[in-house]
């Protein structure tokens, strides 16, 4: 199996990924980067979100689908199933997250799949799980962030709940589902069957509100929702964003230790050397003043040269980046994080790298996203004449 | 193999279990869950997220750390690290989320491990990469959500940067170690070698922001890096929070469609034919008319009522639930998403259930975290008495 380990991981796997927007992708592109054969199913006009950007190419739908192959079928009708039950067949994973319904509505529900290929493993993430009240909701991650209760920690104290800015309990869902798939595979490898798999975006928001509930538990009558930049129930300070010369930066002193550390790297012996702020309740207490101290300091300095001073006193704390800061990292090249490819109409498109790394495994650069639909013959075609199906080619 | 399938996927494999605070508990979590045999390694004192709570037992390590059990060695001692060797000699994943060093300094690198457990998966879950410029940086959730650009999108447009209120990167850093893992043991399943992975929060917190880089590489000169709780640069309205008679809605009209139902779930026939907003970018244009019809209905209604409505018609929305509320959600009681389990000190803490279904696999009930150190003695009888190795009890 030399030729698999040099592919990735994941090499030898047929993965069916019928995946739309970023949560089914974003599982998907996990097997694409990490070796595995991941054949991107999409409607005729491809991934609703190829198309959002009004009429141009979404940059988001080249970031989430490199390394794929697509192959377009019309679901609705009997030859784009026949085609999909096919393909299925040939399949180790299935990964989708149409609206609840849609797949048995198709035909393609797991009854039908599974009996079909018992080692297929399907993997399906829903806003909601089909056994919650809401099962019927329309569900993307807005709405999930505020029914989860991210969205009411997020914000400051005196302002309104908002949203975290990035679909994250779409890409949370993604992962958790591409981790279910996994260790359904795993008890393939002894049992020889394949297993239905299913997240729901509520579920994993929830769990990653760990801390929160927690801050709540502690103390559910003086919790403040919302705690802006700060710390919602520990007695630390500094905690916050403070003013750097050319932007801001977060520092966050999590205990007395880094407080020493932070005000030695001020410059600050006076600070250090203070009894009476040696203490986390003691600094909140005096928050104002303990803030203003950090802010004179910061606020003479760049973002760099704090972060700089910040690492060598081992106190936790980072430049807030903009996207356009991030989008031109060339620390994220260097490390194949991030990969300038070519696209007909856009450019180059900074794409992801796989972010997990393995020390038995080069990282393998990503291939551009396929255009929709580009692989559709070569691959339908292979299947007529009778591809080897999974049983035969599998490592397990 | 009956015994393994019915005590979850994951029956049969150990998992030692170095994990601190969030991240590397959160990857053991989802490992006991699905019904791996998880030894939970802590100092003398216990997990530091134990006592962040100023003496009182902090909820969120009963939450992360249930149906795990515990052993406590002080690794700076030889007699703990021989007895933590003498562990990771019998285990297929042991995971850590020290700080970047303290594994090698302790003498317990993936060198030491993997040359004595060749079969051993070794996560290992990090703030930066070790390839990072920023590897020397004290990494936590607030600074990793500054640098990666997940704060500058997060708040109003005339606001400050504000962080995601939970520790998301934490949960999203132990979900990608845990894929990882079991890819690993998915190429072990072949090769019957470990291998080494890796994970930083800075990549995977990055890769989430997919759409928002998207949105930047469409129009860079016109980027908005924070749309609050409206959409940065797609033409839709509505896209916001509404007033319900008792809290906030999240309602989006991500499409034309979506519109045309939410106005007749308003009982607004009127704007529903509207030839003049039928269009997003015309809505968009008139944000504050739109808004204000919207408003209109929501603030005679409950929460509840709204979401009902919103569900019968397909679009999507939901409440702005509060921690409060979550924490006696019912729902997630009655699907063990949520599970009510006795703590001595606390009463009853509500911890997670696996957020993962599998059709093959009953979901399994946490058993309660156990206390620090609460199965030393047993597990390290067992382990001089000549526990079987790793490499006859395993199943690939």
């Amino acid at each position: 199996m030399n030729a698999a380990a040099d592919s990735g991981p994941l090499a030898g796997l047929r993965v069916i990924d019928l995946g739309q927007v970023y949560l089914g992708p974003y599982c998907g592109l996990m097997f694409a980067l990490m070796g595995a054969e991941v054949i991107k199913v999409e409607p005729p006009g491809g991934d609703s979100i190829r198309g959002i950007a009004g009429g141009r190419e979404n940059p988001a739908a080249m970031m989430l689908n490199s390394s794929k192959q697509s192959v377009t079928l019309d679901l609705g009708s009997k030859d784009g199933r026949t085609a999909l039950l096919a393909l299925a067949d040939t399949a180790d994973v299935l990964i989708e997250n149409f609206r609840p319904g849609t797949m048995e509505k198709l035909g393609l529900g797991r009854e039908t799949l599974c009996a079909r290929n018992p080692r297929l493993v399907m993997g399906s993430g829903k806003g909601y799980a089909e056994d919650s009240a809401f099962r019927d909701a329309a569900a993307m991650d807005f709405p999930i962030q505020a029914l989860s209760g991210l969205m009411s920690v997020t914000g400051f104290a005196d302002g309104p709940p908002v949203k975290c800015g990035a679909a994250i309990t779409d890409f949370l869902g993604g992962i958790h589902l591409f981790g279910g798939i996994m260790a359904a595979l795993h008890v393939r490898g002894t049992t020889g069957r394949g297993d239905f798999v299913q997240i729901a975006m509520q579920d994993v928001a929830h769990h990653a509100l760990a801390s929160n509930i927690s801050s709540f538990l502690l103390a559910p009558d003086g919790f403040t929702d919302r705690a802006g930049n700060g710390q919602a129930v520990l007695k630390v300070a500094p905690y916050d964003l403070f003013p750097a010369r050319d932007g801001q930066v977060a520092i966050m002193c999590l205990n007395d230790r880094h407080w020493q550390q932070l005000t030695r790297a001020m410059g600050r012996r006076d600070l250090a050397d203070d009894p009476e702020l040696a203490e986390g309740p003691a600094r909140c207490a005096r928050r104002a003043e303990v803030d203003g101290w950090v802010s004179e300091w910061t606020s003479c300095h760049t973002r760099d040269d704090i972060f700089a001073a910040l690492s060598a006193a081992h106190v936790p704390g980072a430049p807030v980046r903009t996207i356009g800061e991030v989008v031109s990292d060339e620390d994220m090249r260097a490390r194949g994080m991030i990969r300038d490819l070519p696209h007909p109409e856009l450019g180059t498109v900074p794409v992801p790298g796989l972010p997990i790394r393995f020390a038995g495994h080069a990282q393998a650069a990503p291939e551009p996203a396929p255009a929709a639909g580009a692989d559709t013959a070569r691959i339908l075609t292979a299947l007529n004449r009778g591809r080897p199906s999974a049983q035969s080619k599998d490592n397990n």
